[in-house]
């Protein structure tokens, strides 16, 4: 293990998060939220994370090649330090407030792993007759509440390839360790051959989009009250990184329909594997007929809201006024339905009362996931493709053991070394799933709730970075809030396995990691 | 493929079935139940088999030898021609009985298919004030009840299994690709170089357990009024083949204490691994110290035993009287936790009423099962730990890719063709389960019953052959009867996918089986 890299790599991670701690300090400026205590509470950090990350990373590596190991245990140390940094700024600035006085500091590490997981799973919840976040955007925290979306873009791409791409001279050849580490699905394809020209054309086509859904939710703010720069921005940014934090406690109930159909669209797109839009530019228009991925993606999605329309629109629309619309409930649908299945989390409406078959379908939405090279969590549209496909090569080879079968993908033969991958990641993302669904259950048990919707459906969501639950308690309108704590350390630790595909955080508890020699 | 030895096997089959069912016939004689439609009902069914068999199996082969499809397709249809023979008698003997009118002949099939893959889920359910099981056992069907248990005892070990034990010469060198489909686990171990030795030990062992049992029930019937030599016949079976049917609605909550403490013990003994029985005869004592799915199974059901029997006891103490007494809390704690384990099914306790991690944790050990070459169900013990290795295996290569790693068991190194079986089987497995529960869930949610547990738990007790599911409607007390008639097609397709673990059915669906050449 090359140790000087892995620091001087975390130091530059330091360096870069001072620097992204500057934006909310920018936008308290512009709300004229100009008390000492937020100021300090972005400058703080920022200052601290230059201090640190000039002792970690000055001078020049004499040797700075790496490789996996080395690239999964900085993703993994790295993802831990930025969520212990990001947690500075929500204390700090909540400090001394009346209404936020019961969040300790295990709650805002849930936060700021949520945020920069892209999950969005919350612990801020009603309090005497309003809402914690609706208390902090009327009482002069916007900044704070940008700042908490702010995590949502950093981390949907991802910080390290954001280091990658600002800095090409760090990491050098051996980028590509990091990125692997970093980045979604089973399989990692550049798309250029140099890896920080990669990176930054990801970056590039990732602001882009984003910057696209800014602009087109700002037009909403001429008809639609609620809207305005401030919402743009935070549900722009929580769109991008498939996160899920709002700046209401309403989600995106609190808007019209236009802003509804923007969203939806765009989860849709960030739920895509970026590679697709790099054919796009590059013109490259068979290989995306050809992705088999995003047939699925498109496929499923289309077929689930469909029926679920259906079933929805037909067994509350006696019960429910409000579901007497059949385009309402098409839209709320829809946005539901994209928004589970790319892991963003938003709702309009709260899907844990809608009948069972279409929880039931949610949940599998909700475990299917988007396309690999996404923002998007779950356990990724092209490795269930893979897992179906690997269970029909099985049958021929059970009908004719002595036959030769491959799988294939997009017209073109899988490696082996990828099948044992995704064979193996499906064993340990289903045995942790069940072991952490025990710890919730006991955990549950113990503290008298009985239900173990809840206790799965909360792990379910956090291991792939959706945010709410399926059950009414953490569900869009409820909160995690009420979780011992044990149970959100554990469910942190779940969003960040899920975040980084398990790796880069279940290597750190191995003494093999830190073994001399190869 | 080699029809003529698929027909030849299949007739062979009938001509066993046809002496099987005297059984019941007999018992018919000793209950004196002398009715023309009883004695019908199975000597019709016998001559019927008898018939068919010898026009099937006439002659003698000239060629024999088959492979492992010829094995898979005999096994798959034995086991549907079985399962439809199964019902004749219930229907036969059953028609114009007022109590049992209900019933259509898909619950007879439903029964007969339960019976056989030794999963003891029932369609018999309550009719006014009395049960129909009851009602049977009361008005003079014993010898239909005998059937219904005979078929767990046939299916248990295997009836193809037993036409090998008895005719050897029948299917000759290719015996191993018959035992290889109807035997369970990853893996098959003949004990002694000859297939037909191999199966006419497993069956010997198999009869001197199940003697064993009656022996020491029927010994019960001196202070328990309610058991008798009938009884201890029909729970010996269900035992034996972990299947699950009683002689009573109340399963074995009718009977005091030493007969559960019997029943638990020949349950935990049913769900070991028959090599260790013939290692135990051999005296390889060694090789039963090193059998690390024995340490697993034992190891697992204890610590659940002693965890559950604590919650169980504290939580329910006192809201219920009949849970006041640790000792009777801790039979049937342990009763149950072996009966789900082992896939036996048979209940003294409502388990559905339990807290909800005592709940989760049955649903856990219902998942992982017994051992592998046992007659329990479920994904069975050494698969689950083969899977864990694997994903370890998958870990040690993520730190070091260019590492020679190799998975381990009972301390040899375990072939990469069964680690590829383990591996596409958990797949398969996990896609066939989460499709039912869709199916099962659209269902239910059609007749407006809305209960995402009664879905996932029936597909599971089904795919697992246990019996009872983990919601009141299909727990101990519930029946299968309310289920729509495709869904328990649906439910007896997984019960017979369970007990011959997926492939020898799924095969029949793929037209590659039928094709000509290998």
């Amino acid at each position: 293990m090359n140790y000087k890299v892995v620091i001087h790599t975390l130091g530059q991670l330091l360096k870069a998060l001072s620097v992204i701690l500057i934006f909310p300090f920018i936008v308290a400026l512009i709300e004229s939220e100009f008390s000492v205590q937020i100021l300090l509470a972005f400058l703080g950090p920022s200052a601290l994370c230059l201090g640190l990350g000039f002792i970690l990373a000055h001078g020049k590596l004499k040797d700075s090649t790496f490789y996996t190991r080395e690239g999964i245990v900085i993703v993994g140390f790295g993802w831990i330090i930025i969520s212990l940094v990001g947690m500075l700024p929500f204390i700090i600035a909540t400090a001394g407030v009346e209404e936020l006085s019961d969040l300790s500091v295990i709650d805002w590490f849930f936060e700021s792993v949520s945020g920069f997981s892209t999950t969005g799973a919350s612990i801020l919840h009603p309090v005497s007759g309003s809402h914690q976040i609706d208390i902090m955007y009327e009482t002069g925290y916007k900044s704070v509440l940008f700042w908490r979306s702010l995590t949502h873009w950093v981390g949907g791409m991802g910080v390290l390839i954001f280091i990658l791409a600002v800095i090409p001279s760090s990491a050098g050849a051996s980028g590509i360790h990091l990125m692997q580490a970093e980045s979604t699905g089973p399989t990692i394809d550049k798309l250029v051959s140099k890896m920080s020209s990669t990176a930054r054309i990801l970056y590039l086509m990732y602001a882009a989009l984003t910057v696209l859904e800014i602009i087109l939710l700002s037009l909403a703010s001429i008809f639609d009250s609620k809207m305005n720069i401030f919402h743009a921005f935070v549900l722009s940014m929580g769109t991008a990184g498939t996160g899920g934090f709002a700046a209401s406690s309403s989600s995106l109930g609190l808007y019209g329909p236009y802003v509804k159909i923007v969203v939806t669209v765009f989860m849709l797109l960030f739920g895509v594997n970026f590679n697709i839009y790099f054919c796009l530019l590059a013109k490259k228009f068979k290989d995306i007929l050809q992705s088999e991925e995003l047939r699925f993606y498109l496929g499923f999605i289309i077929v689930a809201i469909f029926s679920m329309t259906l079933i929805v629109f037909y067994s509350m629309k006696d019960v429910f006024a409000e579901y007497s619309s059949f385009g309402d409930v098409a839209i709320d649908v829809s946005f539901t339905a994209v928004s589970l299945t790319t892991s963003t989390g938003y709702a309009t409406k709260d899907f844990t009362i809608w009948p069972d078959i279409c929880r039931y379908m949610l949940l599998l939405m909700m475990f299917i996931g988007a396309c690999a090279g996404s923002t998007g969590g779950g356990f990724k549209c092209s490795r269930f493709l893979l897992l179906v496909k690997i269970a029909l090569v099985r049958c021929y080879k059970v009908i004719n053991p002595r036959g030769v079968y491959s799988v294939k993908m997009d017209g073109k033969r899988v490696a082996d070394e990828t099948i044992q991958g995704v064979s193996g990641y499906f064993a340990i993302y289903i045995l942790i799933l069940l072991l952490s669904i025990l710890f919730v259950a006991i955990d549950l048990s113990v503290r008298g709730i009985s239900d173990l919707v809840t206790a799965f459906s909360s792990v379910l969501t956090c291991l792939n970075n959706i945010g709410p639950g399926m059950a009414p308690a953490i569900g869009p309108s409820g909160t995690f809030f009420g979780f011992s704590i044990p149970i959100k350390l554990l469910l942190s630790v779940l969003m960040l396995l899920g975040r980084l595909e398990i790796y880069p955080i279940l290597m750190l508890f191995f003494p093999k990691t830190y073994s001399r020699g190869i």
